[in-house]
């Protein structure tokens, strides 16, 4: 009795689904946003409330269903990154991660994504806020290395992901740049072992929340992150850091619709 | 079904309007408030309990025009100022700026706003209080940088802000004043060429909450403020800060009329 | 239909007002629990629950008579202050200063207030002990500074109150009873340009909660107390403090008949 | 209607009583649990749930019935003594102290506490755990002295009692051991004006929870236990404590029959 | 009436039992997963929802079968261990310790877990996540304590097991690896007389969380882990440490069948 409803509700979500890819707006575009500077990045980390598994199978599918309807909804002026939390993280099931050339966008998806069927359910864990700048690497750095440093993760791949906040010390902004352009040039060089396995993207959030930094990694080798940080760890800017992780966020990537049909059952 | 009392309610809601603006009692004088010595400011910051969001559009309408009603009786006493938090602070969705000669008249404002049909739905993230003080900026400073930071924003722009309470050091406060002056202009000095874009509010908070100062801040360009808050990581008096942020409050300023409509939806 | 009974409902704790005020048992002497050392001071701070805003005025009334009765009850052992926190303080409502010669006594009446009818409706924040005790002033202060820091409230004032818990550094502690002095004398005569203005009152707390003492604060001219404090963060005792306020605690002084009006609303 | 029912459970309960008194089986024995080392002492805190408040007095007390139940059934293993924490410590109602030759049987006393009618009523609060050592006192002090130490309370004295749980510094435990000892003895003198009014009794802790030791004090006169502390906070050892308290657990001991007839009020 | 149905889903639960114990998929290999390198380790701390206590017996064992079903379909991928933590820590009641080739087969584990008809009832606590690397003792170490500290418990012991979650500090990181070496040679030899009493298993956690290190042991004698971590926080190397516990979590081992039976009490 209840598989005929919930059978009945995935069809209709994959016809909305097929309705959606022939009348898509256009997207915002996905590489310029995750690449180029002056982009704010949002990461909104949410729980399921506890009625979200009491709901029966068809009413979590047309839940669902306003969940695909908010991102579509706003996929012209933000990109949306899916990560699965739970069973990784403390007290977390989702992370969004958002793309935006204005926070006030971002602010007006997170907005219709409360107010959605689909919102109810969810319970703001954080929400953190970083920008991209333009990287500011040592000059004597090949080319390659900073291409590598700037690739997007190829969709599908569903790799581990690691969202780390940083905030460091008073001393650190108090040393002069040159210093500190020295020490991160000792930091650059620590993660070179592991450019080809561990993507990295970075966020300055000064001002714009408790912290300074937000790192975040793709990797489809946990044991190479691990060493990457321990790494980051032994260098002498390392020192400065007064907060590292509180949370680690840990999750895996996942594709909008492996997103719905998770939550389905 | 839904729509007609809705539409009811918001006619309702629309003459009450007319009504007010037609018999409104004096109001308190933005202005001054806002840029004289000796007013207390209040920032009260709300989150929306699990109910609101399952009322129905009509009873929705009712409990925020007793928002508006609650507003407006005060508005002889008090200046008040909201704000959209939700989508971009951790916890919170709304925050109410109260101005006031008197924290007595806060109180009154902030019980019958708790009272109200709208106040139910309300659970307080947090309150903090500042006095605004004669401002002691280093006398060589040109008297349009005065007028500068003491602007205040023109109503219906919508901009981002931001709110940051901090706390200093006992050292610093042992610092003979001579040498926090000298600090201070090095820390105003950082300040200026974003002056034009940035506008900044101090309110001294000692005694009156566990913090020193609350930071008010109003801008259109987020990436000025960012760029704004790292230059006075930078200065020697920020070594002296305990507590910078914890919250940072991001949101954006609406007008209750805005917060209504979208707090209807 | 729900204004009649709650007339009638007022007019029976006027009658039971009436009665208490002709047949009260003989109420604990206020001046001498209030000034004299050796009494201990409990500061139990109080939210109301979700349900009380829901309940009708009548029920309302019929349970602050029951804080009325447990108050009268109890006023042969202890002297008790209330105070109006909401809409000052974070996360609070209510707070009770209990004045009794043993803490059983203090429990006594707490265990009675929570028992009661309106006590289901009370969340405790916190509770905190201190302990009066003879004061430590240098010899050579006057005699009409003591009595002027020893004076108590008069009552129907309505002043704004302030209670500060402070917990010192070991290395305070390990200082030698000179170096201890000298410092105090130091921290006091900061405070002799708000004697008139802003009274205190000091309790001990050490090993009867986390903290050294409670301040405790009155005052219509809160911008006093602000710059009161202030001169007090600049002398060298306050380098020793560890903790200072988390929470500081701001609200308004009330009778029992205030706080009933109010809570009836 | 609700008295008799309760009156009847009463009589239940004590009949229950008698029966036990009667029929007990060998009780642990309490001396020797309290004096010997290589004993474990767990100080179990609980709060009662919001539904406690509103069963009516008969259903209190057969639930209370199962409470005395589970004490007596583990009697055989387990010494346990009760406090009554409500009105004078946060967010705590009850607090249980344990002592058992292994700590497996203090959790199958607590299991059976959870699992009780009563147990339902219980939100942990916190659990803390410490093993008795055999005293480790300067050889000099007097055989009186030690004597004195190790007295164990009289039972229905209803002193205060106060559990303030302590870490040391890594720092601490880096010193030799001459030195260790040396301030010990300092510490040890400190005490001794007040080894006739406050008991104490000392737990290690190290690794079988977030401390390093579990202190308990018994006293009726609490000004004498709060000088105490002070005297206690001026030695030199103080200075490598990280955490004294947090909680300060303060409460009155209560013999099971009187937490039971406090309770069903 | 609820023994009957209880009974019968007791038969029903021990003949899925007998079905698995015959139709049972390869499981994986226990003694490799939890002595090889490169396995990841999971430590999920759960606490049972207020729901739970209100099943009636049968309702119990039917979501419990859901448990025992949920562990039997992922053990070809990940080997789990239950502990009971009721009784002996703060507010958690189960923990599972999940090793794991890949994080994201036990986080596939953890989703069918808290998706299924027990797991609706579990509220995540905290999540811990490490890695099991080839240890680094010092080459003098005789073969024989090397294989002692690998050593896996044999079934069916119920031993104590105590998990203490580690962070060192950036000073730590930033000695050269001699330093490192060195001290942790004096801190290994610090454990040598309890290595027989004192199982012992590390696993790294730095970037997959807040932590360093997670230590886990398991012991029958709990005062020789008392001094068995006395002992290690004299060593210099504990000076290195920022996080020790926060939280120390107290358990005894318990198998699936022992969970099942204690929880459908």
């Amino acid at each position: 009795m209840m598989i005929r409803p919930a059978v009945t509700a995935l069809t209709l979500l994959w016809l909305i689904g097929v309705y959606w890819a022939l009348h898509a707006q256009a997207a915002a575009d996905r590489e310029k946003f995750l690449t180029e500077p002056g982009i704010y990045g949002t990461f909104a980390v949410f729980a399921l409330n506890e009625e979200w598994a009491k709901q029966d199978p068809a009413t979590k599918i047309v839940r669902l269903t306003s969940l695909k309807g908010v991102v579509e909804q706003h996929r012209e002026h933000v990109v949306i990154d899916l990560y699965l939390l739970r069973g990784l993280s403390d007290h977390a099931d989702l992370m969004f991660r958002i793309h935006a050339a204005e926070l006030r966008e971002t602010q007006e998806f997170l907005l219709d994504l409360k107010s959605s069927q689909f919102g109810k359910h969810l319970k703001t864990v954080g929400v953190m806020h970083g920008l991209a700048k333009k990287p500011n690497y040592v000059p004597e750095f090949q080319d390659q290395m900073k291409a590598d440093l700037q690739a997007i993760s190829a969709p599908g791949q569903n790799p581990y992901v690691i969202v780390i906040p940083i905030r460091k010390s008073a001393e650190w902004w108090g040393l002069d740049q040159e210093k500190r352009a020295a020490m991160m040039q000792e930091h650059t060089a620590a993660t070179l072992p592991y450019l080809k396995t561990v993507k990295r993207k970075l966020y300055h959030s000064t001002g714009l929340d408790d912290l300074d930094f937000i790192t975040y990694f793709e990797t489809s080798k946990l044991e190479d992150f691990h060493n990457l940080v321990l790494s980051l760890e032994k260098v002498q800017e390392f020192r400065y850091t007064r907060r590292f992780g509180h949370p680690t966020i840990l999750g895996t990537m996942k594709s909008l619709d492996e997103i719905v049909e998770l939550l389905a059952q």
